[in-house]
Order: C-alpha cells, then sequence, then structure tokens
C-alpha cells in the first residue's frame, strides 16, 4: 500500500490540555489531532510532533507529520481538521511532503518563548499566557547571565529528573536572548534541541537573577556544577511558547 | 456621614459573564466588584459604571466610581479588588474623586472597538476575542458605507429592541473607521453615547457590505428609514470591546 506523508502546522492553547504527547491521563493535543483524523479518514493515523511540549504549554508553531492510504487535498484536509478540531488547536500550512521528511528528526532548530508579565496585573486577555512577576526585574542583570549560558554547554544543572535517562546532557544554545517591551519581558531560546523542562529552567532560573537573588556571576558555576540547584526554579508552563521549529 | 469617591479602570474578559449589570440570572462584573468590596470593607456599596456592556462583551477600558465611608489608600484599594477577584476582572489606576464626578454622567465619549479574524482560522490565543469571517471583506466598501454613518443622525435602525423605551434614538458619531492589518479588520466607533446594541448593529451592517450582500450606497436609505431591516445584523459579542471613555 502506497502512502503520502503531510506536514502541517499547529498552533494551540495548552491551558486544557496535558501536553502534546498521548498518555493514559488526560487529553492530549496529539490525540485530539488522531481523533479527528480517524473522523475524517477511517483509519486510525499516528501523528508524530516535532516533540513533546508539557502540560499547560503553549505552542504558536508545532511542526507534525503523518502518512495517510489515500491521496487528500491538503487544503481540504486541514479544513476537515479544523473543522472538527476545537478553536484552541488550529492546523495551518497543510503540504504534501516526502517521505524522507519526519517532524522530529528532520529538525534543524527550534525556538522556544518565554513571556513574562511584568508588573501587578496580568491584562485579562493575556492571562492564561503569561506568568506574573510583581518585582521590577533587573534585565541587564538577565541579560548578563544569558550571554554566560549561550554556546554548546552541558546542561545539566538545567534540566528536571527526565522520566528516561538521557544519554547526553550537552546541547547548544545558539541564541538566549532576553528583551523588555514595557511590562512584558521574553526570553527566547534557540537549539538544535532541548533537555527535559529546561526552557522552563532557564526562564526560572533568569526570573531569580532579575529579582536579585542570584548574581549573574554565579552562572557559570552553577552551569559547571552539573548539578541541580534551588537557584535554578523551573519557571510555570503558561509563560512557555514553542514558537518555532525550523528545518 | 461624610463620604470618599473613588474611580477605578475596569479590564474585563467578559466570556464567562452575562455582562456588566447586576440581574437575576448569570454572573455580572459589576456583581464581582461589589463582592469584593463587600469582602474588603465590611459594608454594601454599590459600583456604577460608565455603562452597561451586554453578555460576553469585554472591556479594554470600564470605568467606574463607588463612594466609600472610610478613606482608604487607592492603591491598596485596588490590591485589594485584584487580590479578590478572578483573573478575567483587573482594576486599575484607582483615585480619589470630587463627589461631582460620575461614571456615566460625566462621561464625554466613548470608544468601542469590534474585531473581525478575516480568514479561516482565528489563531487559539485569540479566539475569545475575535469574530471569525472567513470570506475576504471589502474594506473599502465598509470605509465608504461608514462614512455615510459618520456624524449626528436618527440611528433607529441600528438598535435592537430596547428593554424600555429611549426618549430619542438621535446620536452623534463622531468616528466610525474601518482598518485592516493583515487578517485583522477593526472597526472603532467613537461617541458620545451608544444605543441598545447600536456598536454590534453598525459592525454586524458593516460586515454585510464587506461581504458584498449590501451596497455601501443602500447605507443612507437605511439610515432614513428608522426602521430595523434585515441587512442590519447584529454581530456577535465577542468582538467587541469597550475600549476607552473619556471624561
Amino acid at each position: 500500500m502506497s502512502k503520502q506523508r503531510y506536514r502541517i502546522d499547529i498552533a494551540y492553547d495548552g491551558t486544557a490540555y496535558a501536553g502534546w504527547q498521548i498518555q493514559p491521563n488526560g487529553v492530549t493535543i496529539q490525540e485530539k489531532l488522531e481523533q479527528a483524523l480517524f473522523e475524517l479518514t477511517r483509519h486510525r493515523t499516528k501523528v508524530h510532533g516535532s516533540g513533546r511540549t508539557d502540560q499547560g504549554v503553549h505552542a504558536r508553531k508545532q511542526v507534525a507529520h503523518f502518512d495517510l492510504a489515500e491521496d487528500r487535498d491538503p487544503k481540504a484536509l486541514a479544513r476537515g481538521l479544523n473543522a472538527l478540531l476545537p478553536g484552541d488547536i488550529r492546523v495551518s500550512r497543510p503540504v504534501r511532503v516526502d517521505s524522507s521528511f519526519h517532524a522530529r528528526r528532520s529538525a534543524v532548530s527550534k525556538e522556544y518563548r518565554y513571556f513574562i508579565w511584568n508588573g501587578e496585573n496580568v491584562p485579562p486577555f493575556l492571562r492564561l499566557y503569561r506568568r506574573r512577576v510583581s518585582k521590577r526585574l533587573d534585565v541587564a542583570a538577565m541579560q548578563k547571565a544569558a550571554q554566560t549560558l549561550r554556546g554548546r554547554h552541558d546542561f545539566a544543572s538545567f534540566t528536571a529528573n527526565p522520566n528516561r535517562p538521557v544519554e547526553s546532557t550537552i546541547r547548544t544554545l545558539h541564541e538566549l536572548r532576553v528583551t523588555r517591551r514595557g511590562s512584558e519581558i521574553t526570553i527566547a531560546a534557540v537549539g538544535e534541541g532541548f533537555l527535559y523542562k529546561m526552557v522552563r529552567s532557564l526562564a526560572g532560573f533568569l526570573t531569580r537573577v532579575g529579582e536579585g537573588a542570584v548574581s549573574p556571576s554565579e552562572t557559570a558555576q552553577i552551569l559547571s556544577s552539573r548539578r541541580r540547584t534551588a537557584r535554578v526554579e523551573t519557571a510555570p508552563p503558561e509563560g512557555l511558547f514553542l514558537w518555532n521549529v525550523t528545518y
């Protein structure tokens, strides 16, 4: 049976979901997509994402692929999926791709963005998409710490205990930028790959630096210790977006 | 008993509420504010808004006043209210005002904005705040119709049956602007006052003009007929924001 591979982009509000990946407890984005594909095609089809996102984490752009036995017009397919999916999951840019394309393995780099509302009151319309930090953060100190974290390092200090052992905790951070615009602080992280809860650990650590609880000069020592410390906290999921995947 | 009057700004996501004004069925913004004030002060206090908003309508900036028997620091008062209110209602800019200030009667003009997502898929993060219109709208035609509606007119054709009889249906629209930025179309209406469901009627009518269902040249005739017609539809509430109140 010859199959056709399709690639889609997916945006989602993660608030109501137990993350991307199918799991026994809680509804997931992957599950919703596979259900909608089954309703459309009457075939069980596995949807492969570029990677997992945790419970409550959002995606501006997640990328996935799947194979169908029958050829379908990609636009009609996306329209059908969106008609079946809830409004907090939207599919876009459907295309036929060669079977050599793999959403996870073909990814060259990923960008995550973590958004902090640095003020007393998050506007009601952003309340599900921002971490609130009341105390004014020192962005210059955060930028200094980010500068030390950029590049190729062993990030063992910046991952939560993973469910499965990881071969290596060495990763390359191409970018780690901290910017402020009014009350909004954005932490953008670009890399080939990230460890479990690595972006939220980086965001949590940089927030503590911004609060003055940790000095940016301690960053190098925390990194080289390769051990998780209380100075590295895991920032809550609502501020995090999978922002882009490049191939 | 001498009283002190306070003025606050309020932003709210109207999705979960039966509108601004207290009513027997459904939770309202006014009710939430009065409950929070009671918890803070142990006095029943009436909160006066600049005007009502309907079920499901949002506010970027609603303005209200209330009187307290005891003098309170305005900032502490706002902080206390925000601690008691849910995240979809936020209070800001608390100030003491003279008892001559009245949130409704002192208002000089109000601005409403109606937001249309003119495309197939509303981004998940905007789904509660945009009306989706798939068909590409002709913004030039909408602007032409808006031009005719601007100014002082009898807007009887652009109001829903009000609960109570209104003395006059004559109002002045200082501004009625239609703009497009990418997939987003914004209808901004500025006036001294608006009739019941007038902004949603204007937005619904302009949308039908944009779809080509009504010609902009019919606008003057619909206005002068002073009778509601099927060509004027009431646009759904989720796209509407009370944007500003000026004093």
